[in-house]
C-alpha cells in the first residue's frame, strides 16, 4: 500500500522555504506510483497536533504551485514550536496517532537549527516505538548556520539582498562626497556573521564600501572601533560601516545591550535599540561627524526583488532530493548540500545524520576573518559569491510581484 | 555663437534622478548644431561655485551614460545649499562670473522644493542683470510634493518599492498566522504622506494588508489608533500598520517627539526613537500583543530593485523636454507633469514659473483620505497604480546590480 506524505515548514522565513516546499510537493506528486497524497501541515508540527492539513494536489492542478515557488515567507505557516526532550512525553504517542489518521509514510521538515532538532526528536521516537515513517529535514536558514553542509538555501538570496542594499546604500551616502559621513548597516545574524559577510561583495573596487566589517565570531572593542573608523574617514569621505546584531564583547554582552544600561522609554520601560543605533550615538559622541544608521530588517529574509537563482534552484532540488532520499526509506537525515573540489562552482546533494546538525551552530572560520577583525578574507568572498548568481523573474501583476497565499 | 549647456543635481537623490541626468545630457548632446559643451556641476551650485565641473560627452563616447540611467543617488553628488533671499549678495555675481568662465546659456538643476528655489532665484538675478542664460529646473522628489505638477519622478519608483515590500513584510508577518501581532512600518514623508497612501497598492485583496494607513495630513489621534489596532485585531490576525514619520498631533507636535519627553540615552543625549518604535511600545504597553517595527529607511529613496519603468522613462522624457524647452528661451520655468483626463493614462510635459512652484508642498487630498483617517480612497489607488508600472532590467554583474559612478 503506497504511503502518504506530510511536509510542514518551521522557524523563521526566507525567500526560498516556499522554493523547498515546491521541490518536495512537487516531486513527491510527479511519483504517484510511490507515495500516495501529498499533505501540507499548516503552522508546522503545533499545526499537525491540531489536525490541520491541507491537501497540496489542488495547488498543483490549478498552477497556484508555480507561483508558490517564487513567494518569500511561508505558505504553509509556520511555528516555533520544540518537541520535549523527554521521549516519553505524551505529545508522541498523540503526533503518532495523528501520522496513523493520515496514514503518514514519509515526513518532511523544512527548517533551521531548532526544526532539525523536531526531525531528529521524531526519528527516534519511530526507532523507540519501530514506526516505519520516514523523517527527513530539507535546510532553510538566512543564517547559513548549520554545520555539515556547505551552505542552506535562503543564504544565497539573503546575501545577494545585503550586498546589492549595502551597494545602493553606499551610493546614497557617497552624493555628499564633499561632506564627511558614517553610515552603520545592521545585518541579521545574532551569533553568525555570515550575512553580514556578504556585504563586502557590495565592493565595485578596491577600498570601495563597505570599508569596515564587524562580525559576532570576534569581540568588538568599541575603542578600536572608534580608531578603525576615524582613519578610514582619512581615506574615504562617507564610510559605510557593517556590523551583525549579534556584534558582542566576547565576554557574552551584546553591544546593543550597552545601550540599556541607562535609557528608560516613555513607557518606563528599558530602553531597547540595536547595535547599530548604539555605535551611532557613540560616533556622534566622541567622531562628532555626521552619522546615521540603518537596520536592513525583515526585508533580508522576505524580499523577492533580490531572489539569487543559484539559491532558488538548489532550495528545490533539495527538497526534490528529500523524497528521493526517502523513497530509498532514508529517515533521521537532513539534506546536506556538498561542494565539489575545484575552481568551476559545483553541488551535490547528500542525506547526513540531523542528529550531528541539530541544536549545533556554524560561525564564519577564524582564517576568512581579516586579523584585525574589521574585514572578511577573500576566502570568503570566493565562497559566497557563487551563492548569489542569476536572477529570477518573479511573476508581476499591476505592477507589484505576485504572491501565492492560502485563501 | 553656440552657448554651453551646465546640468547639476540637487537634494536628497531618487532612484531615477540619474535618469533625468541622462535624458538633458542625451538630448543636449543630440543637438550639436544647438549647443556647445555639456557640463556636469559637481556636488550642484556649491561645488560650481568652486569651479568643479566635468565634462559630459565622454560618458556619451564610452557608454558609461546608459549606465548612469539606471544608476540611483546622484551621479554627480548633490548639495543642500541655499541661495541668498538678498539677490544683491555677493554671491550672485560670483555664480555669473563663473557661467562667463564656462561660456554657459543653458542651465539645468534637477531637484525638489530647494532646488526650484534655486532656479528661481538665479533666473530673477539673471532677469535683474540682463543675462540672457536660461535657467530650468526638472523635478525630483520621491515625496511627490511639488505643486503644479501631476506628480514627480522619483515619485513612481518609490511608491513602488513601498508596496512590494510592505507587501512581502506582509507575507513575512502571517507565516505564525495562528498568533496575533501588529507590524508598523514607518514611511519615509515628513508633512506630504503620498508614499505612506501608496502601502495601500500593497493589497492582494480587499481587507489585505496593510489595514490601517496614517498620513501627515490628518491629525493624529494615539487614542484613536489603539482602538483602530484593537478593533483590527479581531477581523486580521496579523495586521500591518503603514505610518508617515510626520505623523503628528496637528498642532505643531511630531508623534516621534513624544516619545524623547523622557527617554535619556547612554550618553546623556534626548531619545531619538522614530514614530514606528514609539508605537511599537504604546501598542506594547496597552495592547500587550506581539508587536515590531520596521522603518523603511533610505532604500525607499535608492533602491534599484524596483524601478518602475513608468518613472524611469518619464524622469529621461522630462530631462529631454527641458532641453527642448531651452531652446526656445524659456528661462525661471520647471518641467511639470500633465495627465490627460480619461480612463488610459497619457502624460505630457509643460514648462511652468518656477516661481509658483518653489517653497511650497502638496500633500494628498483631504478627498482621498478616508472619514475615519486611517486609509486612502479608491482615487488615489487610481491615481497612484499608472506610476508603478513596468519593471526594469537593470545591468548585473557578478549577481549584482552594476552602477556607474565618477572614476
Amino acid at each position: 500500500m503506497k504511503k502518504n506524505v506530510i511536509v510542514g515548514q518551521s522557524g523563521g522565513p526566507t525567500a526560498v522555504i516556499n522554493a523547498s516546499l515546491y521541490g518536495v510537493v512537487n516531486e513527491a506528486l510527479n511519483r504517484k506510483d510511490s507515495f500516495g497524497a501529498v499533505f501540507g501541515m499548516i503552522n508546522g508540527i503545533e499545526g499537525f497536533a491540531e489536525g490541520r492539513v491541507m491537501d497540496m494536489e489542488e495547488l498543483k492542478r490549478s498552477g497556484e504551485l508555480e507561483l508558490v515557488k517564487t513567494t518569500p515567507g511561508s505558505y504553509l505557516g509556520s511555528c516555533r514550536y520544540k518537541l520535549p526532550k523527554d521521549l516519553n512525553d505524551e505529545v508522541y504517542p498523540k503526533l503518532f496517532e495523528r501520522f496513523k489518521e493520515y496514514d503518514i509514510g514519509y515526513f518532511f521538515y523544512i527548517g533551521g537549527n531548532d526544526s532539525m532538532d523536531t526531525v531528529s526528536k521524531l526519528s527516534r521516537y519511530a526507532e523507540m516505538v519501530g514506526s516505519d515513517i520516514c523523517f527527513l529535514g530539507i535546510p532553510k536558514t538566512i543564517d547559513n548556520d548549520l554545520v555539515n553542509t556547505d551552505h542552506t538555501p535562503g543564504f544565497g538570496s539573503a546575501a545577494k539582498y545585503v550586498a546589492s542594499t549595502v551597494r545602493e546604500i553606499a551610493v546614497d551616502a557617497s552624493v555628499y562626497d564633499n561632506k564627511k559621513s558614517v553610515t552603520i548597516v545592521e545585518i541579521m545574524g545574532r551569533h553568525a556573521g555570515w550575512l553580514t559577510a556578504a556585504s563586502a561583495l557590495a565592493r565595485k573596487f578596491e577600498g570601495d564600501n563597505p570599508v569596515l566589517i564587524y562580525l559576532p565570531e570576534v569581540a568588538f572593542d568599541t575603542e578600536r572601533f572608534i580608531q578603525d573608523v576615524s582613519a578610514s574617514l582619512e581615506k574615504v569621505s562617507n564610510v559605510i560601516v557593517c556590523i551583525s546584531e549579534g556584534i558582542n564583547d566576547g565576554k557574552g554582552t551584546f553591544i546593543c545591550e550597552l545601550a540599556s544600561e541607562v535609557g528608560v522609554d516613555t513607557f518606563g520601560h528599558k530602553m531597547l535599540t540595536g547595535s547599530g543605533k548604539y555605535l551611532e550615538n557613540l560616533i556622534k559622541d566622541r567622531l562628532g561627524v555626521k552619522v546615521r544608521s540603518v537596520e536592513l530588517n525583515v526585508s533580508q529574509r522576505c524580499s523577492s526583488a533580490m531572489l539569487s537563482a543559484t539559491d532558488l534552484q538548489e532550495a528545490v532540488d533539495s527538497g526534490a532530493y528529500g523524497v528521493k532520499c526517502a523513497l530509498h526509506g532514508e529517515s533521521g537525515k537532513m539534506i546536506a548540500f556538498v561542494r565539489a573540489d575545484g575552481e568551476e562552482y559545483k553541488l551535490s546533494y547528500e542525506a547526513k545524520d540531523v542528529n550531528e546538525i541539530c541544536n549545533r551552530e556554524k560561525g564564519v572560520p577564524a582564517g576568512w576573518i581579516t586579523k584585525d577583525g574589521s574585514d572578511v578574507s577573500d576566502e570568503f568572498i570566493r565562497y559566497a559569491k557563487p551563492l548569489i548568481q542569476g536572477e529570477v523573474q518573479v511573476p508581476q501583476q499591476d505592477g507589484l510581484p505576485l504572491f501565492a497565499y492560502r485563501k
